[in-house]
């Protein structure tokens, strides 16, 4: 079963890695660049096919090693 | 206008912050874990409402900076 994990900094939380992005693409002559905002894009293939079991497995290692959830948002998508 | 940009590294080029986390996972008591991939998640924020013309500055940020073409791959979403 694969998952795929998004991490995103929650709103209000600054993001100099996305301000940098910004800046990058604006000196490449890149105009109308509004917000740049940099998260992290994680795929799992995990054994077993209960998607429920997988799905609390999934949150739980979200919870205690992908995402700091102080800051951070994440997002598990399960594919079949 | 709002895309997505998801960058992930290519089929067979190795994976060693992919691997980290897997192993970092396995130590915690999580099993079943078979593959990790980390790859990259960006959102961008472009003025204009023109989809064709906003997926084609995607495509050359994605080329000239966001992501390595070499050894990545990249896909990108737009919202309307």
């Amino acid at each position: 079963m694969k998952a795929r994990i998004h991490i995103t900094l929650k709103k209000g939380v600054l993001d100099p890695q996305g301000k940098a992005i910004a800046n990058a693409l604006s000196h490449l002559g890149f105009d109308g660049v509004e917000e740049v905002r940099q998260g992290k894009y994680i795929e799992i293939d995990l054994a077993g096919s209960d998607s429920t079991q997988a799905r609390a497995k999934l949150d739980a290692m979200c919870a205690q090693l992908l995402a700091n959830t102080v800051i951070e948002n994440y997002a598990v998508e399960l594919e079949a």
